[in-house]
């Protein structure tokens, strides 16, 4: 088998077989097939796709390029939530103790990631005390005492995802749906999910701007896990404009533990109960998906759901008491107002530019080396279709620097208020 | 600029400019732009195509990676004839003299290159003592003189384009069209041509098995000539068959020396004496193709073209005598009859097919290490068309082994017979 051969294959529009993708995977990790092959299969792949056997077959070679995390130690169905990212994304804090909370074991790896406010581990750093250095065995356990445990990535697990998106990165073709969906499946099942809910981001704050390639991502993700033996469900979800009020990370953490009470954003709570009663149903423990949801909005009413946060944020080292007291958290110095300049309907909130705002602030990382400030960010008053007077605040801007005007004139291009009333976009757009 | 981001705009279909075009193929020559880079660049490339523009501003960006030749010593148009190449193409061998008899002035530089036979170079070394080991002065002069001197490739001619298709050629993106018109038109223009007249051909010995193809790389040929301000006419002309009778080095020599007596295959004839009216008509030495071609078949007719052939090889070192005793040219030691085994027509002579079995005889070279032996090849007796009775001779296989068995069958599934009449294709299929 040449690599010539396959790129020729794949340019003109063929289907690569289990064997060739495994002799693709295999020489590239191993570095006998060279970076300029790769990035030329990857270039003709951009333009021909793949076909769902393909996918599959692509995930499942990732996956044996590397180390795999056995989970079975842990009772029943493992079920993992993967989402494509955007701003103020605060769901993984609120779904881990809200499902763990009805039995469903949340056996979580996570990694901090590059962006416009830190990943989960970052975020949960903002709670003095907790750590996620455990064994493999202390994870287990504690997953099975708690229902929920967060690990840091380790082991060797899909070398080949990670080479690969290194390459995809400086050659152009980092958007392509196959390969994007592959690398995704294959890190989930790598880390031992039995199943998996997709949240899937459109608008303009999410890597697939358009709705229609997001329900393409979505369809190809559902059919690798449903080819490769795993449950998969995906939902389409707005990210137009930020979830919920809180963009940064301990304001963040603020608004999962509101949430988790019942008292968050409505937005940020219908998206959980819509993954959770997901995962839920997935888990096998609700036996529709209504039944599901009313166990999740019975545990956050009971004070289920905060008593599990609280347990798991202890078990990890950290202190429980923020829960109570959320002004143990990191506070910024500053808390500038931003005031409405004009009287009307906010029309628009630009996803990516608030999350901007928040990274200029020093809430993300730009680059690897970069150090995150977890106590500032951007905290919004207002959502589209919300009524504004002139003078009201708008945003709350959580700064360790006085002088903000930086932020202040992006935020300010980055939300619009018109004369006439705007309907909000809808949150969920479909299942897949 | 950044490459990733070029690589992205072509992607996406849209044009480079000038500036990023330099950018690109001078970063690739000093390797501050990695192979890996490139190689998507030119998968991107094989999707969207390039533009006119784009296409000029390769060219002359690949012509500025190295050294070009200055021919502003020889006096008049030097006009330069390239074919995309074939099986059995004796053209240069014939043309060089041919126009160079009527004054038009032939500054040619010629490689050895891979192929069914060898190149130019390779089929005059037949000649006994003939060299082309020649100073740039010595060449100049020559070519005053005689009007015609071929000298073996030597200087730092672009580079780039030398790097680029030793990458395209394990990436599978050579089969490009504005890839394959800019590196021809790149190392035409570096060489020294004033104007160039070009060869292509389509068909089954051909690179551009597709009419459609060949005229799209003809017209991008003469458009990148026309935009960097040279000259430049294209023919489409047919290789489904060999072009005349002879299939190897000496035989080839034989061939043309019989040509230029006017006593040559009808085909090459017709050929050589349209390729050369356009190269005497762009050289400004006849004020219309008709004049120029009247001017050629008069050389022929006189004996001007064949002096000029034994002026041409004496000058460069080359017995003269085999032009009159062709038999002092390398001969086989086997001549081998191939017998046809039915009556009826020929309705095939795939030409691919007839060149890789000249190839297995030891006419061509497979890898750059190969060694040539002059004095093979196949020497056809019946083209498309013919009237052939069972037991005529069909082939003379000219080898230096006795069994030849693997040739024979080669042969005869290459050479179909119909029981109906099939019309020769047309040799000359349009002009561009």
């Amino acid at each position: 088998m040449r690599m010539v051969d396959l790129i020729e294959k794949k340019r003109d529009g063929r289907q690569l077989t289990k064997e060739e993708i495994q002799f693709i995977i295999k020489g590239y990790t191993d570095e006998s097939i060279p970076d300029y092959q790769m990035s030329a299969l990857l270039m003709a792949v951009f333009f021909q796709g793949m076909s769902e056997q393909e996918c599959a077959e692509l995930t499942m070679a990732m996956i044996q390029s590397g180390d795999t995390i056995d989970l079975s130690g842990i009772e029943g169905i493992k079920v993992d939530k993967h989402s494509t990212g955007g701003v103020g994304d605060t769901t993984t804090l609120v779904l881990g103790p809200l499902v763990a909370a009805v039995g469903v074991p949340v056996a979580k790896m996570s990694g901090r990631g590059l962006g416009h406010t830190g990943g989960t581990i970052d975020k949960l750093e903002a709670v003095p005390g907790f750590h996620m250095e455990l064994s493999n065995e202390e994870f287990i356990k504690l997953v099975n005492e708690n229902k929920i445990a967060i690990v840091g990535q380790s082991g060797n697990l899909t070398p080949a995802d990670k080479k690969l998106y290194a390459l995809r990165d400086v050659t152009a073709t980092v958007n392509s749906i196959p390969l994007i969906a592959s690398s995704v499946m294959s890190k989930k099942i790598a880390a031992g999910a039995d199943a998996i809910v997709l949240d899937v981001k459109t608008g303009a704050g999410a890597f697939m701007k358009d709705i229609d390639d997001a329900k393409e991502l979505a369809r190809t993700m559902v059919n690798i896990g449903n080819t490769v033996g795993k449950k998969a469900v995906a939902i389409i979800s707005d990210m137009s404009q930020p979830l919920g009020y809180a963009i940064g990370n301990a304001l963040e953490v603020r608004e999962a533990i509101a949430t988790l009470r019942g008292e968050g954003p409505k937005d940020l709570e219908e998206l959980c109960l819509t993954l959770g009663s997901h995962m839920v149903y997935l888990a096998n423990k609700a036996s529709s998906f209504e039944e599901a949801r009313k166990m999740l909005t019975d545990a956050i009413e009971s004070g289920k759901a905060i008593e599990t946060m609280k347990a798991f944020l202890q078990a990890q080292g950290g202190d429980p008491a923020v829960v109570d007291q959320v002004e143990k958290l990191p506070q910024a110095e500053y808390k500038i107002k931003l005031e409405a300049k004009e009287s009307g309907y906010i029309s628009e909130i630009i996803a990516n530019e608030i999350g901007t705002a928040a990274m200029i602030l020093g809430a993300g990382r730009e680059t690897k080396e970069s150090k995150i400030d977890l106590s500032v960010g951007i905290e919004l008053h207002k959502k589209v279709g919300d009524r504004v007077e002139q003078g009201d605040t708008l945003v709350t801007i959580h700064s360790n620097r006085e002088n903000v005007e930086d932020v202040k004139k992006k935020l300010y291009e980055s939300i619009k208020i018109s004369g006439t009333h705007i309907q909000a976009p809808p949150l969920i757009y479909s299942n897949v």
